[in-house]
């Protein structure tokens, strides 16, 4: 009985039209050209590569996009009992209409000459979008990114602010953020100014969200102007030579701004918590971030008190913040549970996040899932695989354990999937 | 048939007499008076609050009960997937008599007028009390508690030392201390008297437990008699201004002088680990505390190794603190794990610990559950949930995965429940 | 279904021959000599004394065998939920033919009788291999272990390098290396040439890896020569009382050098990572060690990217470092996941922590499990529990939610039961 139930709430769940929240699609270039784009994927290259493959053989420009995902292929042998390969397969039935158990060099010749037929239809992109059930997706852009030539109600910009906090010491940032805000930034006055007009050129062309990771130590504080302006004329004087400490005061101090720009204009801010940046400097293209899961929300009490009119839709890295996220999210109105991310976005952290979220809560406060897709074949495959945890959950617990009506826990299913996305973002 | 030999087991279980050895229950006034004594439990109001509705719409003083519950039933809409709301449904059906799937702005009132004829009754305490099964509750008492006018058998005192811990520099608390106590407070020898005076005076009066709530950066150390000699007088002459390190100098003394005091005076120290008050000051009352999760029981080890013949029940905010709890009680005769405590206090999590314990320390060692009630109304959803929890366990585990006999799986249920509170604190 | 299913995997796992890729044997003397052998294995002494048996009860050494067995058997009752009183109950059943459903008071002495009788026979370490399907065992041998006198191939020699790093300050630990090295250890030219030395002769011997267990502020760096020389100095001048800060300078040295040796000779390096020594002295022996789980795989960065060459099979003692190394393995090619060790060698976490593994690690990265055994007689048990949690993942996640076919499942458990162990350490 329970295997049919959770069959049945999981069809209900993949009948609804989506809003991916999160993910890092090119708009003008979002679905894949060849399979390379998608046996390029990080989580192909880094996993085909931690199981024995040498990054020359992967990376080397030289290669045709289709010898590319001939060498890759051979190296999926090692990697076939990962959630991630299972995504593969599965866009590929669903997208492309080819079937297969493994994917390997006897068989993936014929995967890339299908697939190829569909990549080359002029719809390509309408077709995927339809077969994914996706109205609207989010972007990740650039502080300087023009947000022209496409359309931003179905990609939907996000103002990305790792640069400005992490890399204003560098003068490529600086000099970026200069040309695209026409603003000196010889003090904090003007740095202030830029960053406002940038909220202006974002929310003028529809922005949902401010958005940022966070390494595993960073624990944002309200520094004072003085303290932020020395370090600024350090910044200025110095640019990557100067101290660290400086460096993090700056950084804290435009983090703040940027909450009070998010109050002012009425943008949530994502918070991303919990990565290191280049663990593994040797490591294929960006398959080299790893983490410290030492890390804790108490890091950003200051934050959260000081902003309550901003909400924070967070992520965390590691399944063991998932507790603290889930106690903050019950405590503080302005602290929202956002997906699953990156090194927790796999079948057994997924199921188990979810359920302590979906019981302890509020239900407008949960943000089931977002893609975090470089190319639109992605979606469908990782929300099918957020779909069946939610209706585990939803049938194991809510309808078995709690009693529930199947339509009682099919409307939080999607209130879960779809509604607070709305609610929160629009 | 797993399911119906859950429900069999959980029935066994359900129908044990029980003690309760912690709660917040005020003995002279232990049972509700209105809902709204039970719409006020701060989980209701914080998760209202963090829901979306401002503080001051639940906590306006002009309120009456009954308008405070028709506002509170305005939001409950959005907590009604978390289990602590399933606690308020499953009490109003099993103690008032009322089924209900939801509660909402077009119910509540019935309920309320239900509940209130059953409060008015005179015999409310002693019906919820039977229909609850409860045969005792531990108190939890502050130090200058007189603990007259009830009966100690069934309201169990228990010596709370917060305040002696963590406030001593509040001018306040050493009056208090000096009064009830009726000493100087000027020297350590003086602090000492007044300290086992307090032990004489609730052990005269049947304390069964010493308790105290401790935060996440809590190393507790034997400090040397003239560094606290010097932090006390530097207290007693700066009080709060006095500086962290003799207060936190101070409060180990205190803390280490209780540990002796429950040795000589043969009560068990509950210690709750890993709570960080006012971390949201901004929240409603009680719903302001959170934690830091990273924490270790490595940070007792000086104690349990000095206190071989005090017994330390242990409660843990976070679940991921669950591991080290059952490794320290697998391998220290001292340390006995104790409930599942406040954000560690739903299914996913008891489940996953309860299984961990069960699984690896000694049966004699596991003090199930305790409710942490303030009114009465509450012990039975709450033990409730977690005997769901333990039937799970003992069906999925022991019966079906290691092949126990049910009256085997059941004679360990009623030891953890029942039988180890009695043997631990009596 | 489920059930038979999962059945149907573990037969067809069961039936492997294994090979033990990290125990505690003593080559001359592997199997017990009276059951005294099996119930003196720490996990009986520790719970036990942890449940209530004083120690000096268990460690009377005027006690005969028998008598030992009969003190122990009087405190089982206390600990017959635990998982590892289970493996005794197993052991018995399928070695010695005996079937209890608890061990006490009452039949310990029928157990020890026939078990006896077993042990008396000439061939019975061959019996207990045959019956627990091992081919080889690997060992843990003092770096100055001689390697004689048995049959490598079998018993398969691993240096162990715990003192060399952690105890070098000992006078004894430099003498007996001195000894077998044959040097002086007056510079560290000397000593490198000891621990080369050393190499030789254990791959000289067929040993398959060096291994060393640490504690969670382990963080090794590539110290200076000039700092390692200093270090050096003052160890050979102060002993046991040069500072900790040279102490450990030298250790990182030292286990710098290891790894320089692994990637010379070829080796796996072992890294058991989390363990804090004597936490609580007045333990039974081998009962003393516990762990602070604040420890993170971010501290062995620099060492996984200056040693590509060579392969770290990594065991962690606290399962929410698990999560850290499924993603470390995923990202680093020199990184594997190995076992469940010690305190998280029980079968919640092992499911748990297996699960995370098997859906994100690629396959051939993880080595499932060792027994961590001293006698031979806790293969059979400690393995069939892993191989029960092996195949309830197989079955309830590979094979009813990502649908792959039984033969697929059981040629991925059979790869991470035996076969990474050849393909990693052969």
């Amino acid at each position: 009985m329970s295997e049919s139930l959770r069959n049945r709430l999981f069809e209900e769940l993949d009948a609804l039209v989506l809003i991916d929240p999160h993910t890092h699609i090119n708009p003008l270039d979002a679905a894949s050209k060849s399979l390379a784009d998608i046996l390029g994927y990080h989580y192909y290259t880094e996993l085909a590569h931690a199981a024995g493959m040498p990054r020359a053989a992967i990376e080397d420009p030289s290669l045709s996009p289709k010898e590319k995902v001939g060498r890759l292929a051979e190296g999926l042998g090692h990697i076939d009992n990962t959630v991630q390969l299972s995504w593969l397969l599965e866009a590929a039935k669903e997208l492309f209409g080819v079937e297969l158990e493994r994917l390997d060099g006897q068989n993936w010749e014929q995967l890339y000459d299908v697939a190829q037929a569909k990549f080359d239809q002029a719809d390509w992109e309408e077709q995927v979008l339809r077969l994914s059930k996706l109205e609207a997706v989010f972007l990740t852009n650039d502080f300087d990114d023009a947000l022209d030539g496409f359309d931003t109600h179905r990609y939907v910009p996000c103002l990305r602010t790792d640069d400005l906090v992490f890399h204003f010491a560098k003068a490529s940032v600086r000099e970026r953020l200069a040309k695209c805000s026409q603003s000196q930034l010889g003090s904090l006055t003007d740095l202030e100014q830029a960053l406002r007009q940038r909220f202006e050129h974002f929310t003028s062309r529809g922005a949902r969200a401010c958005a940022i990771s966070l390494p595993p130590d960073f624990a944002p504080q309200n520094v004072s102007q003085s303290t932020a302006e020395h370090a600024l004329q350090a910044v200025l004087k110095d640019g990557e030579e100067t101290s660290p400490e400086q460096r993090r005061n700056l950084g804290y101090w435009v983090f703040w701004k940027l909450a009070e720009c998010c109050a002012e204009f009425g943008l949530p801010f994502d918070l991303m918590i919990g990565v290191n940046r280049s663990v593994y400097p040797a490591g294929v293209y960006q398959g080299q971030d790893l983490y410290d899961s030492r890390v804790s929300l108490i890091q950003y009490r200051e934050l959260f008190n000081a902003f309550p009119n901003v909400t924070f839709p967070i992520s965390v890295l590691a399944s063991v913040t998932n507790q603290e996220l889930v106690s903050y999210a019950w405590i503080f109105p302005n602290v929202v549970c956002n997906g699953h991310w990156w090194y927790s976005n796999t079948p057994s952290f997924i199921a188990r996040d979810l359920q302590a979220r979906m019981e302890a809560v509020p239900r407008n406060k949960i943000v089931g899932y977002y893609s975090d897709m470089y190319k639109l074949e992605f979606a469908l495959p990782k929300f099918r695989m957020y779909k069946r945890c939610l209706a585990k959950v939803l049938s194991e617990y809510f309808v078995l354990e709690m009693g529930w009506s199947e339509t009682r826990a099919i409307e939080l299913g999607k209130q879960i999937l779809r509604g607070n996305v709305e609610t929160i973002f629009y």
